[in-house]
């Protein structure tokens, strides 16, 4: 399916999206965060896809949220006084989706859910939404030329995108702090000193270095037991205690362990590559969601 | 208001708060707990205060508890045998708060609860509570003459001012262990290379160093905004998941985008600097209270 | 009291525990499970322990679950259909214990529960079970011939043994998913750039090195003390909210103020060294149980 602001390619088990308004240096709209959470809704469903890659097409990978269009830029419902207690019951109700909800968020949480690995190509700009929709991602790989900024202290708004929740865990509290509060734009090398992104490439072997690191979490691996990983990290991490991590690895173990796992231990005994043959999301196991009720 | 042990100025929108027992190393007792408390909830409440640095008067930060008072230098009741519970259902009771409750933890919540950026200028020793008090602020500068011990440890006493809380947010958990397992005290170097310090200067360009970072996150910024920042980077990264995240920083851009955030946008289209109009603690939206409340 | 696979020697208040399958290159059995369990608790109550070094036998330290064994190598119940319910109200049901719950995860929360600083002196192989192991304990000194593998991935299960509650606290969330999904043995120099490892040592020094750290933290320091703070940093760092933290360690200094802080004061005021007279686990207050109860 191709979308108006974002390509979808599946090439050898790998969904490459691209962001793609490259005359606006792909500038985010509510159309593009619409096409997000279906592309990345898309590539969570179908099997075929192993892992997710995102850049931008163009020079920039995201120069944030757009701010040339009429009216209401952040498509809100100003009439609305929000209270959290909306955000708690009516966190679903159309009306506080579309005039409440940060449109950056919807984006995140897609990526949160995704149970397949996710890549950020940072192929240039990556300001604002653009930053912050990076976080998420399991990875970021920056070109040479990319830069990167929190930049929302300066237009008087906040990081969004449920970023405050994911940065520190990617660079520590007291980066964190700074990348926010100043609002700079950094560029590629000052990231990776922070820890932000995980390499720097040179601009025409970004893609291919994305890709290649892709293929590591794909080939020859279990989708379900790659899914559970993912889903284990984030969530067992934030968990109040050990034990409740173990409660979830347990049942997590259990089931692989009587599903691929019969095949890795037998052709790890027998020195020949495993073929895995379950797929995701059709055979994660049950207890999955109920996960997210731990605090 | 100037304070018995802690000198208090603002210059341009910045307060500088100093320790100021120089010829007692400035070490710590009640009466400069209360103090800071003070300090700091002046500070929070002044609206032409944008940011905050705190640095010792002399050659110390925070030399750490005075030991040389007379009777008990911890100013607890030793007639009590406080439980949990106590301390969940007379949190507040002042026979809790002057015998039970750590005098250190007092100042680090009034840290924790500050709407504006924080930045620990360490201008020699730091040791003790000098060291943990420096954990909630939100950047610690050195000079090439600190040092910084968490020394409890050979005081037989525990880590306190809620430092359990933050040090691993800082510098990981392995760091965090052998700095309160060794209670060491380490230069200003090696406390650069674990993350615990931000960036290291020579003594007599420490506290301008610290004013202009100061001033980074002060000068043509949104009081409102960056002060919701530091709440949902510490807040928010804390939550069971980045769904609760999502919910307050949808809160936080909804309130920002209809105030500072049109000026911030407006400035932005029209290529000019931005004339935020927000104070601080005034126009913080109600929501931000309830946030506490989220596990 | 030695054990079946794991040696158990006391020297100096260190007791060193030594995985002692040197044939199978301590692969790691439920028999070694339970020889670990045992070794942890019994370090645990035994007062003239004030810290443990994990290491292995031979040119290994752990090269994973055992494979070779008869039958299901995880020893699970596979006529089960166990749900997150049952973990809930059945986690101490034999059934449960031996048929469902991950035999890693026993030797984890056994670690998570020990009040005495544990270091992990890695001599070779950590590979499976063997890697994930060291993530409860608070150190990780690597030989230079040392290779670290989070290998779940090739075998098509997870990572255990709670590890992904540890493993984003010791190394980030972005080198964590690293580790998992690309299941590569990495050598020690990478481990240390990583933050997984503490220090990297020629191999005939390794053990004195971590013997030696192990004393920097038990001679001359309180045992209460250092019981008390090991369990706040992984507890209290995990809570909600600082405030908790404060809850916490304000009844940590009142016990030990009260207690070998007397001591501490007084030595350090008289310029000798401190002779703390606290054992563990006897005088443990009766509070810290209760922590476990906050999120």
């Amino acid at each position: 399916m191709q979308r108006e602001t974002v390509r979808y390619d599946v090439t050898d088990g790998v969904a490459v999206l691209t962001l793609s308004r490259p005359d606006q240096l792909n500038a985010f709209t509510v159309q593009m965060a619409d096409d997000l959470v279906a592309a990345f809704d898309e590539a969570s469903a179908d099997s075929t896809v192993g892992a997710i890659v995102v850049t931008g097409e163009g020079r920039a990978f995201c120069a944030g949220m757009d701010l040339s269009s009429e009216g209401n830029v952040f498509g809100l419902d100003e009439t609305l006084e929000p209270t959290l207690t909306d955000l708690y019951e009516r966190f679903d109700d159309p009306a506080i989706i579309s005039g409440v909800r940060d449109t950056g968020g919807r984006v995140s949480l897609a990526i949160y859910r995704c149970p397949k690995p996710v890549i950020a190509a940072i192929n240039g700009a990556a300001v604002g939404i653009g930053a912050t929709m990076t976080l998420p991602m399991d990875f970021r790989l920056a070109s040479e030329k990319a830069r990167i900024g929190f930049v929302f202290g300066k237009l008087g708004i906040v990081p969004e995108a449920a970023s405050s929740w994911f940065l520190p865990r990617v660079v520590g509290m007291q980066n964190a702090l700074e990348l926010v509060y100043s609002a700079d734009i950094i560029d590629a090398a000052t990231a990776k000193d922070m820890g932000l992104v995980r390499s720097v490439h040179p601009p025409e072997e970004l893609l291919d270095a994305a890709l290649a690191l892709a293929h590591r979490f794909v080939d020859g691996r279990s989708p379900v037991a790659t899914a559970l990983a993912r889903h284990m990290l984030y969530r067992n991490s934030a968990f109040a205690s050990p034990v409740d991590a173990h409660r979830v690895d347990s049942l997590a173990m259990f089931y692989t362990s009587v599903g691929d796992g019969k095949e890795g231990v037998a052709a790890f005994l027998e020195k020949r590559p495993a073929e895995f043959t379950s797929t995701v999301p059709a055979d994660l196991p049950d207890f999955l969601d109920e996960t997210d009720a731990i605090r």
